[in-house]
């Protein structure tokens, strides 16, 4: 059966940059953002710290590259079972039941263990360097969030939602309460919470016209 | 004309206090909880260390009670020209008017800079510190929600939200977009940005059957 071959330096270079993001993301978690330095995720991961500075030139961009490769290991992993990724939400033609399979999703990945500090860290220091926030909003909030935009104007022009709703507002409606709760430890995250936020948000909360 | 007479002595505590408090919060704004000390507080509020430990135990204790006393001054400027100060969400009878009634005031209250670098630099910390987090939801935070809870228990009892909802996850749809765009600086904190979150919740952002 044919195989797809790499060459030795690429898979070299494939596998310290797994370990340079592996160690990024669990020092962030055990020593937060400020302590954080490329000498010791170098050590952690093994290599040399010429090869961090080769590709990177500063440990905020090397977190950044690994929250994007966390998160598109996420991505495949919901996808376990599709052909390709899911690089967008799915459409079934129901909106109620596609955001809840991706809420859901969402939900089970607060929830582990694995993301839970590194994000933490990362949220707190966007919250007081304004310059990292930003960045964090502009490359990894943002693109997330417009995927919903893009199925709410789908569903726009299937009539599903009304015409005069703004879809990135309408998004916070379900987005927001839920990274909300896991920031602030303020609540319970399961699956049956954000299936009434979606259905909230779709339906609203006051007595619908007979 | 009859002026209210207060001891000497309860004056001088009073305006203790109070400087007490305007220091905790400027200081944890300029250097961060982390950094925060009670010596440092006692220096800028111009009192001896002894006069901070004699009413707390520690800096968390200064600074929770600090952010209770500004949500309280934040509530009477609300009320300001009422005759008494609002600890309740007003009830016109029309819970869109009076949701969005609060939802403008707040907006103002996170657009104000005295607000903004004490209460990031407390979020920051609480994301870390799981038990200043706690303390912090416990006693700042959700009182603060319970209000919402007891307008749309109402507002249920008027009729103007259905029965089978439920109002702590309901409150969420508008409160916790706001507080996310707040902390993530994601979006323009405006009027008319809490207004369609109020309309959306309310309602719905699928179409009304006709």
């Amino acid at each position: 059966m044919a195989q797809k071959t790499t060459p030795d330096s690429t898979r070299r270079s494939e596998r310290s940059r797994r370990a340079i993001y592996d160690a990024a993301l669990a020092l962030v978690g055990e020593v937060g953002y400020a302590k954080l330095t490329i000498e010791a995720i170098a050590a952690r991961a093994g290599v040399g710290k010429q090869t961090i500075y080769r590709w990177w030139s500063s440990k905020g961009a090397v977190l950044l590259d690994a929250f994007l490769d966390l998160a598109e290991q996420a991505a495949e992993a919901a996808s376990a079972g599709h052909d390709t990724v899911q690089t967008e939400i799915p459409d079934s033609g129901d909106l109620e039941a596609d955001l809840k399979f991706v809420m859901r999703a969402t939900v089970d990945e607060f929830n582990d263990p694995k993301y839970d500090a590194p994000y933490r860290a990362l949220a707190a220091e966007g919250l007081l360097n304004p310059e990292l926030g930003r960045e964090f909003v502009e490359k990894l909030l943002e693109p997330q969030l417009q995927l919903f935009v893009d199925r709410v104007r789908r569903a726009q022009d299937a009539g599903q939602v009304r015409p005069d709703v703004d879809p990135r507002i309408a998004l916070e409606l379900w987005a927001s309460p839920l990274a909300q709760r896991w920031l602030m430890r303020s609540g319970a995250l399961t699956h049956e919470y954000v299936d009434k936020l979606v259905e909230y948000a779709l339906h609203g909360i006051a007595p619908r016209p007979a």
